[in-house]
């Protein structure tokens, strides 16, 4: 029988939107996704670990990977660079495996550009107060980052219309359970399967 | 707000494949769709009862309302008429109300024509052998009526290109819960909802 290949999630949406705890409590609950780990240039946090939260690099350790071709996208918001290593995520998809990745808006538009293929889901707030209010709380941001972030997100949300969904994130649990139902369901969609259940009718001795 | 639409959803495969099953275990679990029981000529079976797993008419009845225009599509199988009460459907839909429908593959088909907003999905059985199992299993049809619908699922399922999705009923749990995540999924498609959240942009007043 034809091998199902693996799909490409992508979650994104503007920074502050709640992508990682989205991305934690995913995985906290599934495991046939392969989370894809972002490279990122920006300043490692409390809490985070390097290869697990992002592999942090130096710019230039960056930039050299974006000259041989290693990065799938890659994208710099504010003054940082994020990206994804691309041999993890096309090796995973032939051998039919689902790979998930979290990114910034900047680098799902380059995905789709070289995986249109992929599932494109948008993590958006439920509205730009709230937005703000999440920004503001996290108490990492100066008063100047936490007004061109919101510039940002409303151009972000601008680009809703190159994503196949909209999940809004209100509450955690409920983002996440409209997540995993995306993952579900595209693996039911007519097109990835019609092939391998047509070769039912190839058994013709019943009639 | 902008009001979001209900979806309908139509549920169809070969007869035989578990449809009726799969709907009734949906609607355990889940209170947010609304059935619309179909109309049908064929015989009343031991444990159905009349308005609920179906509307039962004689042959002159169902015809009348076929003139009428009350059907939003019809299919004559094997020697019986089965249809879908149109205004229960669209009047669901305006009102923001999922609909679902169980219904034979001829019948989808004419729903599509005059619904393609809605969303269909394939019940297919897991082989063709199977199938036959679960008919022979049924113990209510001849061994000419056990052949004339193997034939007929073939011919059926050759009409898969038609729907959405493709749910393999193997195990009826298994197909439920891919139903219930097409339904969830749905509803964060990003054209059904892109309106919606583009009002986010409206508050412009904090930048």
């Amino acid at each position: 029988m034809e091998k199902e290949k693996g799909i490409l999630f992508v979650l994104s949406g503007p920074s502050g939107v709640g992508k990682g705890t989205v991305r934690q409590r995913l995985f906290e609950h599934n495991t046939d996704l392969h989370y894809s780990i972002s490279m990122t240039t920006r300043q490692i946090r409390e809490g985070e670990t390097d290869g697990i939260d992002y592999f942090f690099k130096s710019r230039e350790e960056f930039e050299a990977l974006v000259e041989q071709g290693e990065l799938l996208e890659y994208a710099q918001y504010v003054d940082n660079y994020y990206g994804t290593p691309k041999s993890y995520v096309t090796d995973m998809i032939n051998a039919g495996k689902d790979v998930f990745l979290e990114i910034e808006v900047q680098g799902a538009i380059q995905v789709k550009e070289r995986f249109p293929e992929g599932v494109f889901i948008f993590l958006s707030p439920p509205s730009l107060n709230e937005l703000k209010n999440r920004i503001v709380n996290r108490g990492t941001e100066t008063d100047d980052l936490v007004k061109n972030r919101l510039k940002e997100a409303q151009n972000e949300i601008r680009l809703m219309h190159a994503y196949d969904y909209v999940v809004v994130n209100d509450q955690v649990d409920h983002a996440v359970e409209k997540v995993q139902a995306i993952v579900k369901s595209e693996h039911c969609k007519r097109e990835r399967v019609e092939n391998i259940y047509k070769k039912i009718l190839e058994d013709e001795s019943l009639c």
